[in-house]
């Protein structure tokens, strides 16, 4: 925790939500797309422990969707991205990194079809409407891109489903990970969908109605007393420890895809439109550096970003955090490959770290002793 | 002043001169494209007191350069914008609206010409980059589109000319408004323009090595002793006593630049290729909204941004403070143009507030016993 406040103004937005986090004592906020995004309550330890025992209701509001409506809707989503969505069913959402024709990456949303003429992209921290704008009216398609009303409260925790099953019925629990279900709310239908920014399992709720948020939060809170129901917001422990990427943090549009590990998502082959493909596929098995997780068993706070061995610079640090499950210093280091060729530890600041693949699970890496 | 506290991380860029506003004791930030924007030093009333007297130095990094660079750069630049940027000069800037093919203003950027195929659009709080990014592609443009490294540091106050002539030579004495020239320091020659965003006078360094930062910030307190410099910002007492519009607080995409009071930077006539004029020239004089400014003679918080009259909605309150120079409270407000045409006041929680338009001059209001 820093000591510096937030500036709050209309600029940095707040959302339906506002009263009752500030109501429930949130202690700081991140601004995320020009909005109010909470990032500690009680304090980042006690708020991790907490995710990972019961259930929290996180203000993401900030997770602005895009919508994209109209005759080439399908067309424009596809071109932004590399991955093949053309499978994607209505209600289905799909984790997409959106890449420039050079295959920098603009944002990771996911990519969310309500039909083939009417898409969400549920984006990171920049803004993707104006790419798609832009894009939309250079090429002279026939969408409308726009912000809708839409702002998603998260439920997050192991027993986030119960929650949810309370709030909207039993039906909740056959939703598989990444579809949703439109579902209502004191009337009103909204998408459903078992999602989250975190790896404890959860749901959120796109509420596109501003006027029912504070009903919709107290409701939640109202059903899940006995669950011991929390305000929370996403948390950097729990994010480093299940390998979570955060645009902006850990990468930006400097970066391609393969350097952090997104290869998965990509089929260089796909016959579809996309505007980064041709790029990527050159890109492919050439790029110079690899986001890396690293590891220390000694708690350390790294003040220079930028990596060095003997003088040379190896690479760059993204994010770190204490992790208090495992008492192990986790960091995202984004590095030069010529240096993972040959080692697999890095001294920082005297202390040793071993370096992993980006989807590093601590457990598994603890159990194979590293 | 909230207490709420400040997230910081590596997705809330820090600045080159970040370690000096620190020292200098900055109490609060804003997030501004993806950076940090101071916004408080000692309080607003003492900083404003201060700016108004003397000079200060504020880090306004956040106030992103989005390179326009290629043979198609003069005609992205100007289907961006409705105002008619061909006669601008070599190192001439023009504050330029730019509007979406609705008429809507995406952002309200400084427009620098270096030459016809190197533009600096110096932006308020939106991804600019991501919106020319995009047209380019769409329309097939020769152009690259990129942030350079380059983060203004503004010089405000009465003295700021006398401290950057100190600084940089007699020279930049003759440098007219918007008007800049291409000085050095420490061997490296940057842009400096007679530009800000206070109405106190004073220039814009535009700072394109970051290495040379905390030199640069160093050198101007050096300088600037005996002319009791200090670490400042934007501050909102004197950009409301000034008419000073921004960006996500006083407008967005919703809104036209007719509603805004911009109507003189753009002539409808013009034989420009701009992607907004078509609209605008529908739009022209039917708009139904109006910025204006809101003065009461009474201190007053206003809680609520919605402002009704018998019940019904008449406009919105978008910014606001109290002036200590004046003991008036001032706001701006995006107001119903059918109330406008009956009332030159409006009671607001139990206060009267004049309305006036928004380019008001509280000096001049008072003049007129209003």
């Amino acid at each position: 925790m820093n000591d510096k406040f937030l500036s709050i103004s209309r600029r940095t937005r707040s959302t339906p939500f506002t009263s009752r986090v500030e109501a429930s004592g949130v202690k700081a906020y991140s601004v995320y797309n020009h909005m109010l995004l909470p990032t500690e309550f009680v304090n980042f330890e006690d708020d991790y422990w907490h995710l990972c025992e019961h259930v929290q209701v996180w203000d993401v509001s900030a997770e602005r969707q895009v919508e994209i409506k109209g005759p080439d809707a399908m067309r424009l989503a596809q071109l932004m991205t590399p991955r093949d969505i053309s499978s994607t069913q209505d209600l289905q959402g799909k984790y997409a990194p959106l890449c420039n024709e050079h295959g920098g990456i603009i944002n990771d949303p996911i990519m969310i079809r309500h039909s083939a003429e009417r898409w969400w992209l549920s984006i990171a921290d920049s803004d993707v409407k104006l790419w798609a704008q832009g894009l939309a009216t250079g090429f002279g398609l026939n969408v409308e891109v726009f912000e809708p009303d839409v702002t998603p409260l998260a439920v997050q925790g192991p027993k986030a489903e119960e929650l949810v099953a309370r709030l909207f019925g039993e039906s909740v629990r056959d939703i598989r990970f990444f579809r949703g279900e439109m579902l209502k709310f004191q009337g009103q239908v909204m998408y459903v969908a078992r999602s989250g920014w975190s790896k404890q399992g959860g749901f959120e709720i796109y509420l596109n109605n501003a006027s029912l948020g504070e009903a919709l939060w107290d409701k939640l809170f109202e059903l899940g007393k006995d669950l011991n129901v929390r305000a929370g917001c996403p948390n950097s422990i729990e994010r480093l420890e299940s390998g979570l990427l955060s645009l902006g943090n850990d990468f930006d549009d400097s970066n391609n895809p393969f350097e952090c590990g997104l290869d998965q998502y990509i089929k260089l082959d796909a016959d579809i439109e996309s505007l980064s493909l041709p790029a990527l596929r050159k890109l492919a098995g050439q790029h110079k550096k690899q986001l890396m997780g690293l590891f220390f068993n000694q708690k350390i706070t790294i003040r220079q970003p930028n990596l060095t061995v003997d003088g040379q610079f190896v690479g760059e640090l993204t994010s770190q955090c204490w992790s208090p499950r495992y008492r192990k210093q986790l960091a995202f280091a984004m590095m030069n490959r010529d240096y993972l060729e040959n080692h697999s530890t890095i001294e920082i600041e005297g202390q040793i770290a071993q370096i992993s693949d980006l989807h590093f699970s601590v457990e598994a890496l603890i159990q194979r002793g590293e």
